[in-house]
């Protein structure tokens, strides 16, 4: 559950570079769509291997190939062979346990960010390695699964020729990608606030021991939430720096803009930390109020009850000579008493607020 | 109630740089205040959209523009192209969700604060954004909802042309804006400086249950409030080092004061984090106090009628042979008794402090 | 209690640089003592007012000006003017709720400080601020009341021209100040770690239901003194380093042996502050202790009376055929059974360590 | 079981570079394993001491020579004295309470890591040092125990000499080493992150005494294991910086990957460490629950049975006026109204929750 | 017993350079030792005073000079005119409230340590002050008591000439005076190490009262230790860096050893503090779980007998007409039917896991 780790052991020993997929096949098939483009032409395609492609000659033309399914290796060695990818991002593409980070190849720029998806009917947050290799001319994106849907309203952009993107170049491409993955954490982020709430609405109001479970389980996913995102704030913050020559002065104010986006995630995320650990403070406090409200309904009956038990226990007594027992009116005098005890108990309860 | 997150998820997907107001329209009317003055002149208007207006030829000439409804996304467009501004500050403007934050755009920079309001009613805090973008000759500001109390001074002062405020720039005028935001948060925490002593004196007095949820009420709004601050510390800081040529040297040391003014306040919110931490300590230990409390007179009530019930129960026997039963002085013997072990056991109590 | 935010918020929307006395006022009268010196000659005065006062001619004396009661708006603005004070600088001194920091406005240096005091009868510091103002030949130092008695030895240093103080510069009076205040810090930490001492042995004697409320008075002033002393830290370490040119090479050791006790003052903050968090685990700790102790008493009382009562339950039954009630040693029987039973629990619980 | 500290005492007072083997003694024999190689060549022995044994000749040539069992000091001041190694180097290779570190001695690298393997009998980590002497044409690596099996694959990647290492320099080879290591530890997070999650179950499950014992171990692992890896990041940080002239160009990128490695093993660390102080929460917070179930079946007996006994003890007493006893129906009629009582009761609590 | 603060508050108010000895006077004479000593030539004496002592002419020759008791002012003072020192310098040395550090006077270093001691007795930790004046040619060192043992190795190795010491300068022998008091940490924590170990022992088996106590005190322990250490930490690591001509190149990698042990002494303390917060944890829990246990007792206590007593309370009463008590196997028939019950309830425990 905790993911990072556990699968990586079945590497150790062999020599890096070594492409082995690490992690779920999370498809079957793997489609790779390849998209050229420039300010006034666009071609689409959509093929099962790379085999017959190469890269186009008009040096002027855009290309984005998108590769869904990561665990077919040939393809991800002939992408490699074809765009001169070196032998450490193979690896990295397909391993799906890194975390988010950019490395500068010269060449081309790769890039690391992990996607999330909520699962409703699980109540799990679903997470998918995203790879980027931003180079000059192409961008190549790897994913787990073809769960498209988030990079659609990219290409039908592209495809319309609407707003800016295809006047701009590569790495506005590469900023749209990673704009469109970003702005989805907003959406974790909302059902995690929900269910943050409805959490927080269960505990003032009927405080059960599955809570904590509910407290603990919250956590463990803002945990791995957190991790997923966090060094994305320091990829954005080199990329919109602009130390390299692939990211053109242009895309800065969009990169500097997801940067302030990540800024928020996080710092929400530290906000919601806070409020779960305020929560677990009631739930605990919760308890031990109960015990206390137990241990009142207790106190009063046995504060009741134990004298007048006693006091019947008395008159039970066989002594010969208790003058009490021969009186006409002993037993309604003292069941007189013993109202008036019982009576007065409460009283003195009620004052305590206990009652 | 968290905020940043939820609303944002509406807007993944579309191309960066749209138009759309996320956030409550927290008012119906757009107003828009133009004031252009210089030393020595003063011209203020009203009006309610931006169609006829142009900016002054006089270059000498302050002009600051003030808009009141951001959901009128018309009007925002139409001041972005008056004015020049980049796609993304528009989107920020008519996107409450920001934090504070400062971005140079070379020709102007941008501002965003978070205006807070008490609202006495709820108890709640109202967070309001309000946008700046300082250029050579113009200041623009933009808020939410028309509640237009904290500028009218500075409207006041320029009218008057008293104080430095007409002789000093325009980042000067952006600076007195600044202030005027910053120093109200000093009003919003005296509030919450009241509202933790009042809780301090009843968690001393009377922890009642629902005292944890004033706490985790207070906490929230504590987390909430210093994330609406605590980015424009560093802004501030960017500003007052004078990077940009908007800001002239004039004007540093009065935006050093605003700093010391936030960073003064940051502080007080730490500090009422950790009064806050010790509420609930003795909150806790309250609840505690009361269950050893209530333990007590239970304990105290058993140790005293349990054995007296026991004793009452042995002359209660049925056996033939128990000469005590015909003593003369039986009876009343055996009540003495139980009286000296009840006093006895008071006494011993007292000694234990448990009475 | 909590100081800064309260009172400011009446300056909201002023213009800034208006002077407005925020604090309470702690003397009547004002009073000012002017001091000029050089290592030959020397010279003091006592006034009410500086209205008949001007700046020595001769460049090549010392003049220290030290002002009493800060509310007393017309001495403020009349140094200002004779030393040609910023009116932010101005503003500050008669604001009270500074934190310690240092501006260089390059013909002066505006250092603001927070003198403590322990009032012993209300077992709670007073904190009070000062102000410097060290220029060319020139040092004004601000206070709120007249309680003087910080810096006698000072001016009797000077009255004596004992030691280095009249051979050196107006950067080591300025120290020697600095120096004063700092140096008394360390009594208010005698008196905090007395009374955290008391705590403590208190704590693990007699664990009362008021102790958590010393704990948390404590906590609180520890971190009223910590806001006071710690932005004081990085105040010397800029003044020490050497920046400007109205502190002087010699000087410099001295700063950095203030500046270290000012380390030492904060390290041993936050000492007590894990101290006093240990102290409040074992009152918590002691708190469970008495509910278990009270729970053993409860349990044994319990554990010994029920069966016995239970037993003379059963001779207390009227059933017509119960054959030990005819046993002529019936009753001797059941009671030494019945102190068998309570001696083999007494042993039992002995066993348990629970006696 | 802390290990750093204990056993280096031993040596306080002695002069440094003083050799004393400071650690348990983990193997008997010293076995010396010398690899020579170079592009086409290989030759590989094992040897059981240095003293006949020279450098190569050829420069081109590189040597890998592995020492297993440090506690032999012969050979190691051999190895000194052959590569000209520093006598604090040496000092350091045979103290095993080293943290990980590397150090710059300009002719050669001084690496000192740590090498953990899990002891599934004992649930315990066994950590073992490994130092590295990087120089030109050499690296030196010396091991405390024979257990080989981490270098094994890289052994045998020379022998075939397929892939980059018998390509590459030294500096490939050291990081092979380093990268065996690393990618070792992700197996013990396995161990540890599934005795994490086993913990997880158990807590929620069945909540025993030990687990908080358990807990407490699992604690003591992650902070050993967490100082055996931290001091890495910075060793690797700076060998991937390339300030050394004995790292290479082409090297840099698998150090950064390696450090990559590290980083997420950290950040795992870390977030074992806040499921570990959610599942204490958990814990705790079952204990009072428990407390309060067992409280709340006292509290229901105690409710029932005391307002019956008390009835019962009421028709027990021996007043000679008592008209219900003499009632034919009185018996039944008591029965019926206990009955009734009781059963009122059991609906309440079920009312409350309490059953 | 916290140290810093207490005593220095008798200083306030005086001039600074004045010579008061702050601290327990720890030992009456004072002793100086001083050695002169070449690679080739070496001269050790005691004296009790310097009156008649002046630096060697023979500007080879290096001067150590070892003065036991601080608290003697004239030995003090004579000794900052022989070599020139600082009066701020002569100050630190005698007030031993000073945290560990160095500052650079051009013509010496000046070094503060701590040297820690076990008192096994008291179970306590005695904390001396160290003062090292490095020049050139010259070692001063100051300690409170002549409690001497540490330093007699160097003094032995300089007697015998091994090793390094007499070839190596000044620098080194200050190192190798700093390499003493560090080394002397790890028997200190040895100690430290062994009380956690026993308590961690002791909370597990036998959670008494006390051991919050104890957890308390080797608390303030470590926080004292940890202030003690802390800042040599900077020094060394300044020390190291190189920018004083007075530390020689070869000197720095001992220096960076050193460094490496302060890092590691450190992390081990930090490392105690967390493993004493679980211990913390596991008192509390446990003090938790016997209340649990207690409750437990009680609970099965009145479950079996508050049913039986009630039984039996029913046979008590005294209507006229109750036909089971006119049954001849009526007393049987109840007995067996109380023992069922007390059974069934028995065998319901168990299962609940409460026996």
């Amino acid at each position: 559950m905790i993911g990072t780790g556990g699968k990586i052991s079945k590497k150790a020993g062999l020599p890096p570079g070594t492409l082995i997929h690490i992690g779920e096949k999370k498809d079957e098939k793997t489609r790779i769509t390849i998209i050229e483009y420039d300010e006034s032409s666009f071609r689409e395609r959509e093929v099962s291997s790379l085999d017959k492609y190469s890269p186009p000659d008009d040096k002027s033309l855009m290309t984005w190939i998108n590769i869904d399914g990561i665990h077919n290796l040939d393809v991800i060695e002939k992408t490699g062979a074809l765009f001169n990818l070196h032998p450490l991002t193979l690896e990295d593409i397909v391993n799906t346990e890194q975390f988010p980070k950019m490395e500068d190849y010269g060449e081309y720029l790769f890039i690391v960010l992990k996607m999330l998806s909520y699962e409703d009917k699980k109540d799990s947050i679903d997470i998918e390695q995203v790879s980027l290799c931003l180079g000059s001319g192409f961008l190549i994106s790897f994913q787990e699964s073809g769960k498209d849907q988030i990079f659609s309203p990219i290409r039908e952009r592209i495809r319309n020729g609407k707003g800016r993107i295809r006047k701009m170049g590569m790495d506005y491409l590469a900023y749209s990608v990673i704009d469109a993955i970003v702005d989805h954490y907003f959406s974790i982020l909302e059902k995690l606030g929900e269910r943050l709430e409805t959490l927080e609405d269960k505990v003032v109001e009927n405080p059960e021991q599955k809570i904590i479970n509910n407290i603990h389980q919250l956590k463990r996913q803002l945990i791995n939430v957190r991790r997923s995102i966090w060094p994305l704030r320091e990829v954005l913050n080199i990329m919109g720096r602009g130390d390299s020559a692939l990211i053109t002065n242009s895309t800065h104010p969009y990169l500097r803009d997801v940067y302030d986006h990540t800024i928020r995630i996080i710092e929400t995320i530290e906000a919601f930390r806070d409020i779960l650990a305020g929560i677990l403070d009631i739930y605990l406090s919760n308890i031990s109020n109960r015990i206390n409200a137990v241990m009142k309904v207790l106190t009063i009956i046995a504060t009741i009850f134990m004298p007048l038990t006693f006091m019947a226990g008395i008159y039970g007594m066989n002594f010969k000579y208790m003058p009490e027992l021969e009186w006409r009116l002993g037993y309604p005098l003292i069941l007189f008493v013993m109202t008036a005890i019982s009576i007065s108990m409460l009283i003195y309860f009620r004052r305590k607020k206990w009652l």
